[in-house]
């Protein structure tokens, strides 16, 4: 198997967009025809919806995105269930050829670490959860990093260290001024030398970082200073970030990042132009004209339009 | 049901101490008797081990000591089966009246964080995981633990924020200075007024904090800025950290930290001088005689002590 940083750049090219589509299923929030099933009727019940609803998600946007995140706190919410759950979904997204991003923000020291990091990191399913790159939380510093690091090198998986996130308050701790750098300076600082170190044949390194959209100018400065580093940018659609605010975590070549969106593509049908036009009844339908906007909104503001001239 | 903070100091006065037990198994290291079963059998028969030992270490350490914290990554290193024998493992400590502390930092923004407060805290079994107190992992900032502190308050639950973390590479962000402060010096300020703002009648909040037993200066410069958080006092025994280095957690009737042992406790059969006395034939002997000596140690060398002449 190819190392992450090269089977992402693979991906990437091969669908000439750099989306990829978060997985956050919410009971309320589901089409009415998957809900109905489950409203009222416990846990169970609850994750299987999710797991259907996440696999015609899957059937939907595998054709057009490289990639997918689940959001596990969602499969937690549900208990034991949800985390079955979970775990056939993270085996549809295989089956389908897709890159599974675990959205887990797990972070601990040592052997606690290596638990976490065999947990997750398993491309190909060999791992319980079987995913091909891990979001990880740096707040416990470098050492408890390293096991992570050291699994995804193994594994041939991929990292993504939260470096810059997209709420406000994220500014509270991470802008924070030491050393004349803020504080996610020192974090991404960190993050690229660990790229450097696992750098692959497409330039970038196993280990990436997490860059909200919603803070354009930072993204544009760390793009420049992590040059190693995969960026996987949350914030896009809901959080109120746009194609123009993302166009800085690309490199020239309109590589090196892959934009998230979840609610604004999977739950299309309760939103306009979407709602109108398709309903709750065609939601599948929603999803892929939702993903499609997304893909040529991106196409026609960023650096990912060159995408389309170079794809193999 | 009382306020979280409130219900630990009552289980630590009935119990005149303020030990915590870790529940992090690991297959290699279970005595015989429990691993023989389960090695080479797959993730199902790990987790029913993992289940077994853990319920026979809560019967043992349940009529000694107030809580016990079991280590989530262990049992979601063997995927959905470990996190059903985590359910389990819960619900075992809550039938036998131990305050349950989820170790499972986590951390996300929104409805994300909702996600996963309401998937962990739950007194009594009121959530899937059904925890008293989660830890949870400050990096993303005040807004992002803000859904954390509102279910933990709603449920009369608690939390552990890391705010100076017992591994030496913890320092790497941590001790980082910003306006002339250390980052956990920061941290440690927001989660001081969380746990003002949550504050029940035993004078404690809800909020509280995780800081590392390997470094005693740092925690009586906290324990001094932080009186109204809980300290979660990990570092004691296998990673270095003795009675002595965690005096001045406490305040000044022994109260306002637990002081947390795993592996030195649970594996005491595996070390001196437990193993020559009860080997892995008498593991269980060997968790109440290490448990028993952590408890005469903190009442010895620390304000501990004068928990037992308080005993209600």
């Amino acid at each position: 198997m190819q190392p992450f940083a090269d089977r992402l750049n693979a991906a990437i090219r091969q669908k000439a967009t750099p989306v990829i589509v978060g997985l956050d299923p919410r009971l309320s929030m589901l089409p009415e025809s998957v809900r109905r099933t489950a409203e009222g009727a416990g846990p169970e019940a609850a994750a299987s919806a999710y797991e259907t609803f996440c696999r015609e998600v899957i059937d939907v946007v595998a054709p057009l995105v490289p990639a997918v995140k689940p959001q596990v706190a969602f499969f937690e919410q549900l208990g034991p269930p949800g985390m079955q759950a979970l775990a056939h979904v993270n085996e549809a997204a295989r089956q389908n050829g897709m890159i599974l991003v675990a959205d887990a923000k797990r972070g601990d020291i040592g052997s606690t670490a290596e638990g976490y990091a065999d947990a997750w990191l398993g491309p190909g399913g060999t791992s319980p959860w079987g995913a091909d790159a891990l979001t990880v939380n740096p707040y416990l510093g470098d050492d408890a990093l390293a096991p992570f690091v050291q699994a995804a090198r193994r594994r041939q998986a991929g990292l993504f260290v939260l470096v810059k996130t997209s709420n406000p308050g994220g500014a509270r701790f991470q802008d924070a001024v030491a050393e004349g750098k803020p504080m996610y300076w020192h974090v991404g600082h960190c993050v690229e030398a660990l790229a450097q170190d696992s750098q692959s044949a497409c330039g970038y390194g196993a280990v990436g970082a997490v860059v909200g959209a919603t803070c354009p100018d930072e993204l544009a400065a760390l793009r420049y200073g992590m040059s190693h580093c995969w960026f996987l940018v949350p914030g896009y659609g809901i959080q109120g970030a746009g194609a123009r605010d993302v166009r800085d975590a690309f490199d020239q070549d309109g590589l090196g990042a892959i934009i998230n969106s979840s609610r604004a593509i999977i739950f299309a049908h309760a939103r306009e132009p979407y709602r109108s036009r398709y309903g709750a009844s065609r939601w599948q339908e929603a999803v892929e004209a939702a993903t499609r906007d997304m893909i040529e909104a991106l196409r026609a503001e960023t650096p990912a339009g060159r995408l389309v001239a170079t794809k193999r």
